[in-house]
């Protein structure tokens, strides 16, 4: 930490901007009342907005009643866009991204380079273009300021941390591959044929294991996004462009403005075949993201029974990664990748250890 | 860091001084030299020593004839020890222990209250009596040092730090299990009753898998000292003797002065019935430490076919931890949990990270 900065965070107590209000938001400000409660240091909690509202939490118990207040407010507005222009953060404060917003993402490097420490959920930062993720990785050097993304991939699993911790003692990764998305995991873990696919998926939609438009997991696109962080985590310079990814939705349904429910049942004959595929060389079928000095892909794979990343359970996310100290056998990371509840507290434990520090 | 010992480290280059000089101190000294000459900024090393003699190294290029002098010298005598107990380390220095020494593991605490950061391979440390773990532990709270023992359990995989990131988010553990020997999860991934057990057991001698006495890895008390590592850890106050550990040695084979080739016979009916007894079950045997609110035990086990700890290879170690986070499904963390070269990369991760904060 820079003289100057350490100055600043003595100087004033730090304050905490959550954006995002949804489940993931709303989950970390459950969370974060119920650690403040039991005694556990935390900054105050002085903004809670969403895309409509930006509510002032002028005392920490108030902090369910800021929610409600930001969660009911109005139409959609620019409330909370109005607010990040002309927001007064500084040194020692800190951001929690919950939104899923690019104009959000796109403030992170801003924020770092003021001193404010950014913890978010949101993929966007060192999820898309090089350019944001090296300007986000460049601003911390600035300001000291740091950048918690443990909830971006794995909802907190041990996976970015370690990464990064191999590469900083000296070693190199060789290639990472991984079940990266708890939806299409859970998919696929029960795929086994006796119901057709789109009623599986069916399934994952009333139990809340998709996005509200599945389409978002079945291109492939999320599990993109967290090919991109790992990479740069690993201190790869991978371009957004570069990564192949093999969608599992036929082009029409891909490109219409919205999926209705018939629309589904176009999978079942080509998921039934690669099914019949697995079976018969006896393996079984996951979305797999794959990085390596090769390049990166995502697709749709029959893993061998005794692959490093078969059998895995229920929305279970699990990563191997290759390294020259991992290389006959990899490191392998597995368990529950989704979720608020996981996600939120991968986002306390980023502002517990920024507070650490 | 208190800002007084922020100054000493300030004051005065860091020194190092690395303890045990067998395949892990060897390893770690190679590795040491090899980031050196990359440009990694680490402590000077500034002594090496083994049980018999203590070298003073002058130069950073002159490891490896320290090395060779400090492995070499005479017969065993006190010349470490007598260092130990004359060292002028002070704040800011670093101690590497990589003996298996109890003599040394007692000095853990009496360094860390002098401000030196201690990072070890030794077990000895938090693996033996609660009073040692927990003088540890407070000594570090004293002068700011810190302790690094990614090393002791699994080699460097991300266990400990994983479980410390829990309870440090307001986690409680429910209980952890583990494949925690590399040794023991070698010989039982392969034994399928086709040979004898302790045929198997020659080839893990013969190929460095095993202590130089089998007797260490097959009574359990490596593991034992692993779960109360893993309970310190998670911060459970588990005293050395409450660990039940099931031993499979004889008692005679246990308590003989020395084992002899042909001792190892007695092992394979007894195992020979536990093999069949598991494929009855349709599962596997390992040997699984397993903490929880009860109790902690090691235990030769069947694993059902769908366990978490099923379905390991090589001397792969697998632990899975339960949490309030981690309930219905554990985090599950696997890979190479053995061997010189893991063992000083671990080491080397520490003595990084101490520099780094
Ligand atoms: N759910 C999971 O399991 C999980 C796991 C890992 C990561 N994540 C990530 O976590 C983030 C949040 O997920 P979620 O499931 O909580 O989404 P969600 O329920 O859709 O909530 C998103 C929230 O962001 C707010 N928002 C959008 N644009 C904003 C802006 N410009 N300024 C302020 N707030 C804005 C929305 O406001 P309105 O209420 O006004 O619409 C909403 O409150 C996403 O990036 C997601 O990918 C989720
Ligand atoms: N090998 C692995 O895979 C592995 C993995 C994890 C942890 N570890 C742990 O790492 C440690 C070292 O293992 P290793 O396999 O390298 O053992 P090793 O080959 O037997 O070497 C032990 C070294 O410690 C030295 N030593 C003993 N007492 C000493 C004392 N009082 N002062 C200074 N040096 C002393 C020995 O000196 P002499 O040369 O004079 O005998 C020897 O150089 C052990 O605690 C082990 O449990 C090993």
């Amino acid at each position: 930490m820079s003289a100057l900065r350490a100055a600043a965070v003595e100087a004033a107590p730090r304050r905490l901007a959550v954006l995002g209000t949804g489940v993931v938001g709303s989950a970390f400000v459950a969370r974060y009342a119920r650690l403040r409660a039991a005694g556990v240091a935390l900054p105050a909690l002085s903004w809670l907005a969403n895309s409509r509202h930006c509510s002032r939490v002028d005392r920490a118990d108030a902090a369910g009643e800021a929610l409600a207040a930001a969660c009911a407010s109005g139409a959609r507005g620019d409330g909370a866009l109005h607010w990040l222009a002309h927001d007064d953060l500084g040194a020692g404060d800190v951001v929690v991204d919950a939104t899923a917003s690019d104009a959000v993402a796109a403030r992170h490097g801003l924020w770092l380079r003021r001193g404010v420490d950014v913890v978010t959920a949101n993929k966007l930062g060192q999820g898309a273009a090089l350019a944001r993720a090296d300007e986000i990785r460049a601003a911390q050097a600035v300001a000291g300021a740091r950048y918690g993304d443990g909830a971006t991939v794995g909802a907190g699993l041990p996976l970015l941390s370690s990464l990064r911790a191999l590469v900083a003692g000296g070693d190199r990764i060789h290639a990472v591959e991984g079940i990266l998305s708890g939806s299409l995991a859970w998919l696929f873990n029960g795929y086994d044929g006796s119901r057709p696919f789109s009623e599986r998926l069916r399934l994952a939609r009333e139990q809340g294991y998709t996005e509200p438009d599945p389409r978002v997991d079945l291109s492939g696109e999320d599990v993109r996004r967290k090919l991109l962080i790992l990479a740069r985590a690993a201190g790869w310079a991978l371009e957004a462009d570069a990564v192949s990814v093999a969608s599992l939705l036929p082009r029409a349904l891909a490109q219409a403005a919205v999926a209705r429910d018939g629309d589904w049942r176009e999978l079942d004959a080509p998921l039934a075949d690669r099914l019949a595929e697995a079976r018969a060389a006896g393996g079984s079928l996951q979305v797999v993201g794959r990085l390596d000095h090769d390049g990166a892909s995502v697709a749709l794979r029959v893993l061998p029974a005794g692959h490093a990343l078969a059998g895995g359970r229920g929305t279970d996310n699990r990563v191997a990664i290759w390294s020259d100290r991992y290389s006959a056998q990899p490191l392998v990371i597995q368990g529950p990748g989704a979720g608020a509840e996981v996600t939120a507290a991968a986002l306390l434990d980023d502002v517990l250890a920024l507070h650490r520090a």
